[in-house]
């Protein structure tokens, strides 16, 4: 069982459940495929747990290769008409689909929160970031502009138009869960794709909810397909990238996973949209103002408990500064509170994943060897 | 005659001449209409002075309202077969032309140099400057795009082109008469319209070579047409303005005249691009290296006599660095060679105009009020 | 009295009337400056009439000069914060607006049905399509996208920015005025400008009830303002072209004002956007389909009255197709119901203008000569 | 040797040889690294022969993974400076080039015609063809404009710059070896990016060519490398795409070969440029003129001897022009001169691999089935 390893961390207590959602409809505990929640084909399921409490939360579809090959097939057949709408009236589908977001925001910020372990104040704040990007991909849908282009022959004419590609795979990690798939499909379903979402094991649950309000703000049947798997993704991964119905793959998560899957895709010639990795130094020179810096680093280090691609992974201070920004930041630190995401006031919530809870305990033990986090900057006059 | 109010002031000798061209043919003393050097209707001229000899340059033809209207209609004329060019013939036109003034570049360095007074070394920095902008309209010819448009009616198809109006009117001013007319017309003759020129009365010279090196560089007959008057710019500038063949106006100068141009131009309903007046204040915070703030503002004064639309018309100084800034300034303009512009090392040359000297010597005479031209800046903590 | 003149013309009655507003604050009687319903400043009043009916409809501030000042003060005080919102902000506003126009667009197209006099049916598709450039502008508003430029010498950068001008005048004509006043001020509003509005005299109404939409969609005080005038048309234009405040300037309506225009908007050298005159062929060819052609050609003619920019003014048509185009076009027209725009079934409602009555009897009378409006068209092989 | 294995087929004789050239250091039989002309590490080498007279051209060094890695990292060093040009300043070593080409159009043209067995006139065309890559390129290199972005929170600047990826692998095929290495490597140039390139083995030698000319031009050192080889192409392909220095690939060939530098490529997560495979029916309506449909078929499908990407592969004809359109085409075919390239009036040249040779005799001879290539287009009304 996750974190059991670490006996002494202590269990916390979440002040909110599932049982206070306004719209109880916006938890499912299925597969959706071609407007149908569906089981695993295999019968098989896996648990989602609260981080915080490692309370059990839901038990989904532990989905395999026959059900992708299923939500595949309903987003090439839903693609067929689907790359016939307007651009008008997928952007008012996305615009409707921002709107229900908004409405139903504290619901959704719930359901991230206690699947993710970030707070409630920062899961709100991942949700109008969501719905931001369906109003964006709206005003998108209509301005796929193509050219036309002056000829160096008379007798020729030429235009390039933009059309869709067909079925788009969207892969998200667990740390924006919400936020990354909202981002990825947008853009897809603004350019008449149709889609097949994966999100991450940890973290299904808000995928499922998004589905929920798509399908309320009127996307037909089969432009969103979600398979659910935990312990299977290499499986659903590969089907998703071997096929030759996917035409693009969009992928947020660890370089070793996005080299692995542009190997899969190569055979297909795939489209691919991978957002690796991070490398975030932050740097405060002598002439910084110091509450601003300290202020900066708290967000840029603790953001969703350390958990978000930018977090900062080197600090470099100016020795001018360093000594007073070190001092300021260590107290801020101690000032942080530590706890459930639902509890008022709590601005560091639990880490996600028991791989994590691991790494940060071997700093702190010393197992394994972590450089100074602040490093001391020298700039030769 | 120019500047003789003024008897003190010392008459320069050139140290080269028009003699010196290498390409006599670069110096023309007639209009250009349709392919031909023509004088004007009426026999009538002006004469052209080297505003530092005070000598006479060239006898020019005193163009009117019949000379404009010849040029715009054969330009129309040209207009119907140059709009079908395509619009790689006419980047290959304008590259052959940029080749060209840089091939020329001394020759029309010294003839600018003489009729408008700048320096030598200025006056080929502004023959590269328009060498620039026929490279760079040359590139633009090809990329005059238009738009596919994504339709909100699928029986509807929507697309945009762009293409050229016809007769642009081109007036430069004689502050830099090469660059602005290249500018003007390499846009115009990039985007497939053809042109009628009207340099000012006071620097007619560099205008007319550069259309020598344009008819040089192929552009078909009437595509370039040269107006030239000193007296009579109202009635050629109203011809412009009035007639409903010239579909585009360009225009550098002042506010005044452009405001008039305006009025002039709302009856045809003409597009226009005006370039007017100018308002450049100079800044130096304390924390400024004193040396690069000196040169900047040196060039910011006394490039081309102070005689640009960019030229700093306030220097504001921060209290801190005001001593050593004004001193550090003064030290720096005593050591500016003041002469002709043809002479090793001169780093002012004559002002173009008689008006502008009678302006000059009125700020150091104290006849014309004028405010301290640096100004402590005092920032309040 | 309006159409007096011609007694033998029915007189028809509505079958719905102002009574019938579901939100009777739609149907405002004043102009509109500053968040404020206000009346002229000297008292005077004109009158609204309803083109089917000859009833009068509602009495109207007649505005001059000092209102027209008023308004331009209001939206200028106003753009010094509102150029300051974010983009989004402005979108949202837009959006919400589009929103508030769909969820009234039976209101609006009464009101517009009855001051103009189109059909119930045309007036809801001016609405739709007043709404839609709402829904388009706010897209357009956070894409103002500015530009960073390679540079052609190291030490500089080059950057462009996208910035609001200020206070913009929107005059919009009578034949859409619902759909022409929003476009203009969508556009104005989307780029953070402020604006004054002038609707026709004939039809000031469905403005002011768009006023009431977009200060409820929430706009800031004075972002919006409208001026109402009937005879001092000729003032309150003159009084926008020549104020320094306002810097844009939008237009639709006859070529001959908008060289009007040009020229009183020369002096304070404003930016215009003018929709001028009109002039459409409508043509068909020996292989185009019967049915289709006379369903465009009905279209092309007799939408809104036939007064619109696009209205055909000449139809070709080739010889060979020519009897059976002209035999089903006037069967065609036979069948078309004229009518008030109220009325089910009625396809053509009144002319809006007594002019448009006189010359259109002077068509029939023959007073006016008017050449065969379908053109044999002969095309040698 | 190449061909022997059809003894019937007429060996041809050319009418001119490399010795024709105007330019002799035009042929190079030799690697290009860091501006040098280099053996194989190994000293290995390869022939390149005529495909018209089956004599052999030249001996070129039969480079490996050792001489790759030398490219790649000459180029990795030439790009720490070349990224730091001026856009403009690439842009004139560019439009150099391109006055080169043409220039020289008659000694590459030769070059080529030999290598490829294209003939004299499509080879003079291809060259011009490059030449223009490297004109429009020339334009592209200044216009790698970035966007200012209008921001949602009033305390960020949002810039985006174009930046160059670093070294690009540019991989031609043999049908046209000297338009597509120039395409490729002329965007990648324009980018400030270094490039390493690898002709097609048959066809290296107007590549070598093109070389000497980016070199005169003024391309610095390690900005172009030219890596030959005809039996080691999946060493060399495999170097390249596993390189972490080589951060773009840009590949013209087939399908199968573009998959497998995809999934080489996936390590190293480099971006792609695939220009692959090729399916191109031409069709004929009733309505089409027979003349023009003849000669337009006759292009589609014997252009370069009919090994373009976008030869006919299909050629469908309606019913009613079928019996003519296909009597008239077999005609045409009768009089195309088949010969070698150098010949007056030849117009289809040899094939360029034997493997072609053996395709084309197993369709003559029915070893290998094929179906009618021309087919009937039953239209049902």
């Amino acid at each position: 069982m996750m974190y059991r390893s670490y006996p002494d961390l202590e269990i916390m207590a979440q002040q909110k459940s599932l049982k206070d959602l306004k719209r109880s409809d916006l938890f499912q505990q299925k597969g959706y495929i071609a407007e149908e929640w569906v089981e695993a084909a295999d019968g098989k399921t896996f648990n989602v747990y609260d981080p915080a409490t490692l309370d059990k939360l839901a038990t989904i579809p532990e989905m395999g290769r026959e059900d992708t090959d299923k939500a595949i097939k309903a987003a090439h057949e839903a693609f067929q008409s689907y790359k016939k709408t307007t651009a008008r009236q997928r952007a008012r589908w996305l615009r409707k689909w921002s709107d229900l977001c908004l409405e139903n925001a504290e619901d959704l910020a719930l359901i991230l929160c206690l699947e993710n372990g970030k707070t409630l104040t920062e899961a709100k704040g991942e949700v109008t970031y969501a719905a931001s990007f369906l109003e964006w991909f709206a005003g998108e849908a209509e301005r796929t502009h193509g050219e036309t282009v002056p000829v160096a022959n008379l007798n020729q004419r030429i235009l390039t138009f933009k059309q869709p590609l067909g079925v788009a795979a969207c892969l998200a990690p667990w740390n924006f869960p919400i936020a990354m798939i909202t981002r990825k499909c947008a853009a897809a379903l603004a350019a008449g794709c149709t889609t097949v979402w994966k999100p991450a094991g940890e973290t299904p649950l808000s995928c499922l909810a998004q589905a929920v309000l798509a399908q309320e703000a009127g996307f037909p049947k089969g432009t969103i397909n979600v398979i659910t798997t935990l312990n299977g993704v290499s499986e659903v991964g590969k089907a998703l990238c071997e096929s030759k119905l996917v035409r693009k793959l969009s992928f947020t998560g660890s370089t070793r996973v996005g080299q692995l899957l542009a190997a899969q895709c190569s055979h297909s010639l795939k489209k691919l949209s991978l957002e690796l990795g991070g490398n975030s130094p932050f740097i405060v020179f002598d002439d910084a103002k110091l509450e601003t810096a300290v202020e900066a680093a708290i967000l840029a280090k603790f953001r969703n408990s350390g958990q978000t691609c930018v977090t900062a992974n080197r600090v470099f201070v100016q020795e001018g500064i360093y000594d007073k920004f070190t001092q300021a930041l260590s107290e801020k630190i101690k000032t942080l509170k530590v706890g459930p995401g639902t509890e008022e006031g709590v601005f560091v919530g639990p880490l996600t994943h028991e791989r994590a809870v691991e790494k940060a305990m071997n700093h702190i033990t010393g197992k394994q060897h972590y450089p100074n986090p602040v490093i001391k900057l020298i700039i030769p006059s």
